[in-house]
């Protein structure tokens, strides 16, 4: 019954997707016990120009390097 | 006040949302008290590649036909 | 599959959010087709002093009497 | 650590949304401490034909001019 | 930068999220790379009488056997 | 019509909301247009056991001091 909603950058391959949903599904079965069937993944992919961090858009110029993605 | 997000497969029609959002609306009414007016409707299309239910993606072949949607 | 989320004041009874996911998914299973247990719906208590509208929380005193909830 | 998601109608130019995301997170700090690096915020454009209020997309004609978007 | 919320039934302990959260964290690292202080992951506990599948609260009796949680 | 939901750790108290309410909502309208009784702001308190940053709670002891909360 957990249902885990995935937001990440756009770009993602389907390939990644299906693979880390597969991934998700399974630690929460590991941990949580339960059915597979009983686990939801959503993913939204967000673009660059619509997540901020510290005040500024990842789509802006001169991003700091120091903060991972 | 009541806002309700509803996540559903893309592919619905304007049509559709746009009864769907009625009746939602109709029913926090009836049952909560309080104006139409002070209820909000959100749809949020999910593509099939996008929804996973017990690890696979929906847009994944051979999905198990057990698992209604 | 539709999944809903419901964001609405805190003091419903439990006897309300019965009668109301009851009627949010013969909503959804009319307007969309499939099956019942396709839908799931969730409540999200929200106190007043969690929630504000024009800038100003529910729980302030003087809320404008004009906005519905 | 605060995390912000707007949900929004969609057709706002990037400064906008550049802009919007400097000023919240300014907020977040000046109300909260802490340092910009630990604010996130997330836009979610909204089309108009998926955000009902008072149980009528934005989208569908005859729109009751009395709730201000 | 991946954020990942996790709706799932209260009850669980603070041992199981803790490991629930490192295991979610490393698929993310693994499949899509990236380093794990840009993965956040939050956990959100839904009480049975929030949570409805088929139109049912989880808290009602009589719950249908067929639907896994 | 934009509406805010912001997740933050718990422990704020509502002075602090109102008055991040207040802003917040100011910035949307400043920056968007609009009428402010169109923005709706929602807290969500987070606790730091249910809140991981590189696959460790927030509760977790000996956190690395230098991701910034």
């Amino acid at each position: 019954m957990p249902t885990l909603r995935v937001e990440l950058f756009a770009g993602r391959t389907p390939a990644q997707k299906a693979e880390l949903a597969r991934e998700l599904t399974q630690a929460c079965v590991r941990v949580l016990g339960g059915q597979p069937s009983g686990v939801d993944v959503l993913f939204y992919d967000i673009e660059r120009h619509d997540w901020a961090t510290a005040g500024k858009l990842w789509s802006e110029p001169e991003k700091a390097p120091s903060t991972n993605s």
